[in-house]
């Protein structure tokens, strides 16, 4: 049990967007936060967030943003987090407690050791296991974390309060936290989230460009739907993610493609038996983890 | 436009699951059909389909069930249909028409040329594209085919009017009828939904067979439980559908496997351009498609 502790008071958001902007919003109707600053590259987006009420006031300067912040949440693209850790790095409070919601964290945490200096063993590596296929401060709802998983994967010279207050803060939120090392996580992501979106991605390409394009969507069925709706995901998102999770995500995919070719194989082969059998150990398996996901 | 014409006198429906009891409930419920008889080997599930009101009779052998009867829908899996066709042949009256509800069409081709003999004219291959993940004559329901599509496959020996008669009862359904070629349907279906099928499979199989299973599972996000719902479809169905129409899906895994490796070369390479470009053009591509299925 982690002891109650104080609301935050300034928490600076860098990218006010749905992670960046549900966040505020659960911390706000839990009461769990004296004043949101937001900061972002664009105007609109950062007017529309003090208009929705999500943020109190907004710079576009990053060094300027975190001066005064007791809490950072860097959820910008994982291609402008070195960048951005740069920028801030001279600026940060000494006491002040950095945590980020990239969906790869080897890459994180290399930027954080590039560029963070003395605050590193303030910084909390941080994945929220959450989002929709929609973006921006206008898709944000304080709901978004309710019941949802966030990982935390401190490094070794993480400061053990700071750890303490990245998961208060997510526990607020209703999210549940559990921590493992950035290798394992990045791993665990590979396959059930980096891996089977480039499947997605991959799939929607590669029929787009099959010969009679539209008469083939045209009879596409309700279950293709559902089956490409991860296809409809922010491209330059998923560049970002597959770029710094390459190793995991190539070895996902190479580990999936052999299946795969394995059960091309088995269809070539009408080998019925190695198809039902492959067939059936998927449908157990899915229903074996839906009634987890359901305790 | 068809013109109107009289209620089927006698539909035999072979096969009385969720294909065939929700055509059956859908001609009842449009005033289209007069008797329903249904066949198959289940005992408890006729005599449920007779409770449930969905037929009104049963036998339990198909050269029985299709005495007197005006329509014979086969609804059976794929690998059942020759047998089938071999022991209604001989019992059908002239003027019936034969016409089928699989998901391939090829092999349903040749099986009616190999067993049908003299009414091989009255035999139209149908396929409508619709179902849910569920299976059996408790989950069919009147409506599963309003607004969904029908694909009808006539050979050339078929004769008009049976044509125009399957057209008229799947219409009555709600359905929009449309004809094209086996071949041609069997390449597109392959495309849009049995390769789609055996991606889903794969990858359930794939991360089943991962070191850590349950913790793979547990972290699972949201997208995931969309993208393998196909993967709880029958397995027997499938193993039939992909034996039916091997060299298709086997053409179809190719091409998408080929494009695949080439997106894992892009990752391997961290070639950014060539990955933001696909997951562009997939992206746009899938929002056409859902358009252009809203018009």
């Amino acid at each position: 049990m982690i002891a109650p502790v104080a609301p935050l008071r300034r928490l600076c958001i860098i990218g006010v967007g749905l992670i960046g902007g549900s966040l505020a919003r659960a911390l706000r109707q839990a009461g769990q936060v004296d004043e949101v600053i937001g900061c972002g590259r664009g105007l609109a987006n950062l007017e529309r967030a003090v208009e929705l009420g999500v943020i109190d006031r907004f710079e576009t300067d990053p060094a300027q943003a975190v001066v005064g912040a007791t809490m950072v949440l860097l959820a910008v693209p994982l291609g402008a987090m070195e960048q951005i850790m740069a920028a801030i790095a001279p600026a940060l409070e000494p006491e002040c407690i950095v945590t980020d919601g990239g969906s790869a964290k080897a890459s994180v945490e290399y930027a954080a050791r590039s560029q963070l200096g003395s605050a590193l063993p303030r910084f909390v590596p941080g994945h929220p296991i959450a989002g929709t296929e929609n973006s921006g401060v206008e898709a944000s709802f304080p709901d978004l974390y309710r019941g949802r998983k966030v990982i935390l994967t401190p490094l070794e010279e993480t400061d053990p309060e700071a750890l303490a207050s990245v998961r208060t803060m997510w526990e607020a939120c209703g999210a549940r936290v559990s921590c493992m090392s950035v290798a394992h996580h990045d791993e665990v992501l590979a396959a059930t989230s980096h891996m089977p979106h480039v499947l997605a991605f991959a799939l929607v390409d590669t029929l787009s460009r099959w010969g009679d394009r539209d008469e083939i969507f045209a009879y596409a069925a309700g279950g293709f739907r559902d089956f490409t709706r991860i296809a409809s995901s922010d491209p330059l998102m998923w560049r970002d993610i597959c770029l710094a999770n390459h190793e995991s995500v190539v070895a996902a995919l190479e580990r999936y493609t052999d299946d795969l070719m394995r059960m091309t194989e088995a269809v070539r082969q009408r080998d019925g038996d190695a198809l039902e059998h492959a067939f059936r150990n998927a449908r157990d398996a899915r229903e074996r983890f839906l009634a987890m996901l359901e305790i």
